[in-house]
């Protein structure tokens, strides 16, 4: 059995429920309550599962002990190697590296300034975060839909659904919260409204979990 | 011909330089001064190609025309594709997985909070930037250190050279950069010192290329 440590609101778990849903792995969610004040993922209990204290987390059983995996792109990584099929890499390495490339610029270029640990350090030094959350979210979209309007078919990169995909609904749920109007960015809005259709982005949705909360 | 777009002390395009080297992959390297003061990568010549503004950049002549791949988890994501041997990516999928989550938590984790755009932000609002290093990458070793106690031989996953290697020795080398001293993560440091004996790792530092300054 495979458990996933997800928030609700959490970009970087979306990306996991998503993949789990769209590949058909079986599998079980056990909520973290990351919210500021609730902070479960600094129980001793979760810190010594994972040292980072963050969500996702992966857990497996396999040849007979527990293994864990944290940082959703290798987890996305690990279940493409364990479930091929449906792919969520493409075949031909160009395009796949095209795709990966979106992916990172999500990864490593947005999500890191906009995490929850980053976000409460900022406020410390009385840093307006909304704003620096917005900045950080636009300079990486920018680039992603330059890149669309020149690879994008039905999805992303081509007309196949991939991790690019699966990274890009998140970040642009992520950009309302923080009012940016992702209006600027026809074509990733296209490719959203796309995704949204099917049943691995709308059932995984953070509104569509139990655990999720009405709090803004 | 293969093109890398790159900055002497920039640890993600030493990754890059790396993972070439390791392979052996005919290449040129095109230095790009990402110094304050120097911002080539903000030229418009350069940001055309790479709307990020960021270096590493990889440049292929490819069925007659040129792609451009940048994120350097894409990139070498694209080697491993191209060029399999010697592989940086495990066989075995748990500790492929393994390793790829070593890789992230300093790809997606450490180094987005020390890049030369986030600092310069930074400094603008007036915060000590040399601390936040730190406190970013202290984050992220720690759980390294404790992953390699677990995991490591020769190397940090096992006896086989990794992705995991290829990003942990550039992260030590800015490390020291803000004054952490790294003693404190004695298996990282065994690791560093068995991948320093590779030419892969010597040839390609940042004090071996040619557009290597003495500033500080």
């Amino acid at each position: 059995m495979i458990t996933l440590y997800s928030y609700w609101r959490s970009s970087s778990a979306w990306r996991v429920r998503i993949a789990l849903h769209y590949k058909g792995i079986p599998h079980q969610v056990v909520a973290v309550n990351i919210a500021p004040g609730q902070d479960q993922q600094y129980r001793s209990e979760y810190v010594s599962k994972n040292p980072l204290a963050q969500v996702p987390m992966l857990e497996l059983e396999t040849g007979g002990t527990t293994a864990r995996l944290v940082q959703s792109m290798a987890i996305l990584d690990y279940l493409e190697q364990c479930y091929p099929a449906p792919p969520l890499l493409p075949a031909e390495p160009l395009t796949r590296a095209y795709a990966l490339q979106a992916a990172e610029t999500i990864n490593a270029g947005i999500q890191p300034l906009q995490n929850l640990q980053v976000l409460s350090k900022l406020q410390g030094f009385g840093i307006d975060t909304k704003e620096w959350t917005r900045d950080a979210i636009a300079y990486g979209l920018s680039a992603l839909e330059l890149w669309a309007t020149e690879r994008a078919g039905t999805f992303s990169v081509g007309d196949q659904l991939s991790v690019a995909d699966v990274l890009l609904i998140p970040q642009l749920y992520n950009a309302r919260r923080v009012a940016l109007d992702p209006a600027v960015y026809p074509t990733l809005l296209r490719i959203e409204e796309n995704c949204l259709k099917l049943k691995a982005f709308s059932e995984t949705h953070p509104i569509s979990q139990p655990d999720a909360q009405t709090r803004d």
